[in-house]
């Protein structure tokens, strides 16, 4: 049985699709996260709504590519995507 | 009387029903949880609307299949659908 | 007085009529609960809107008929419906 | 100056209105309470939406009239109405 | 510097009007408070919505006057309204 | 480097705005404030809805013109407007 | 491995976009930031709504043109936009 804190681990340097609490999904390669669940994603990261259209709303890595998402924010994970 | 606590280790590697703090559905295999009530499901996992007739919004397994729902956003779950 | 937490040990095997903080009702039959409020509920659950007419949404119970609703997003119960 | 918390045991045995969280009203006759404002309210409780026209949505005492508030859920409590 | 919390004796029997999270005012003279910001008030307290012409809900003060507002409900005081 | 919390010791008796969790502006004077981020404003606080056009909800300075914002419902603050 | 908590010491002085709870997008100069993710941002700090077209709501510098948005509320940063 793979505990769910030792599922973060196997997704480093993977694309990783990251629901919010405000329903916006944010997808990215997960570059480090701690904890408290905080995450660094990278790469062009992907911000959509949570609706069966998934519409974009923006790309949002900045020149240097990084997204920190907080830790309180992050309803789902979902690895490999 | 089975404690709610224990009702979670009967449902590994059994279908499950997930209902969030944000009012969405998610279906599909328990894998493994912990004590915070983070869930790592797998399989094909259906994203549902809170609603009569329960519009399908995606199916969001990876390829890897895993779909890591935190404790904190946990509000209901249904062994055996 | 009966204080609060003293009802919940008579309702076990009564049907209840639990409304989550998402403004939805659960009604089925107690089976468990502990100190968090976590409730586990079984047979035909039912799952109703809040609202004058209090739309059905769906039936929930899977085939083992148990539903854990976590203490967090449970916000009244009425015991005996 | 009778500080809150010296408020409740003046109320019971006495109809009182309570106001949730989620905006709605609930008024019935205060049974117990417990420090952390859990309310048992008994009768024929009436919930109501916090609208000027404070719409109906259901009489909700069960067969032994019996209500369990719990108290992360109340906002504001008003005794002799 | 008047530190906040020094605020609120200077308020005891003088009318305030309180914000509370769910964007309601209630306006009533304060008859006591604790280091929770629970508030009891009293007269007849008004009850209106936060909206440019302040919507009447209601007059909620029971036959003996009194309201308690839970701390973790206020989001803002206004003395001498 | 000013570490957030000491840019609240410049802005006493300065104009400031302060955004809550509930997405309304209050401009007024910072009086006094305390290490919970409660704030008491005086002079005519102004209550703005959080839209583009700013929308003016209410001048809401009672008489001796003081109000106090719970730091629980402080979002953001701009110090010198 | 970067972990998140070291990626803010990088962005001092840097353009950042931070998304707060509330779904507005902040834009200003990263001054300085504390271990409860407080920030301070400078310069013409811009309020936009999190939705495809990124409504411009304000300008929101000050004459000192600084904002301190407080760390419950903060959801998401982006370094070097």
């Amino acid at each position: 049985m793979l505990p769910p804190k030792e599922l973060l681990p196997k997704c480093v340097n993977q694309q990783i699709k990251v629901l919010t609490t405000n329903q916006t999904y944010y997808t990215g390669k997960l570059i480090s996260y701690d904890e408290y669940m905080n995450l660094v994603l990278s790469g062009d990261v992907e911000e959509r709504k949570l609706t069966s259209n998934g519409e974009l709303l923006s790309k949002i890595g900045g020149d240097n590519n990084r997204v920190l998402i907080c830790g309180a924010n992050v309803a789902m994970i979902v690895p490999g995507v």
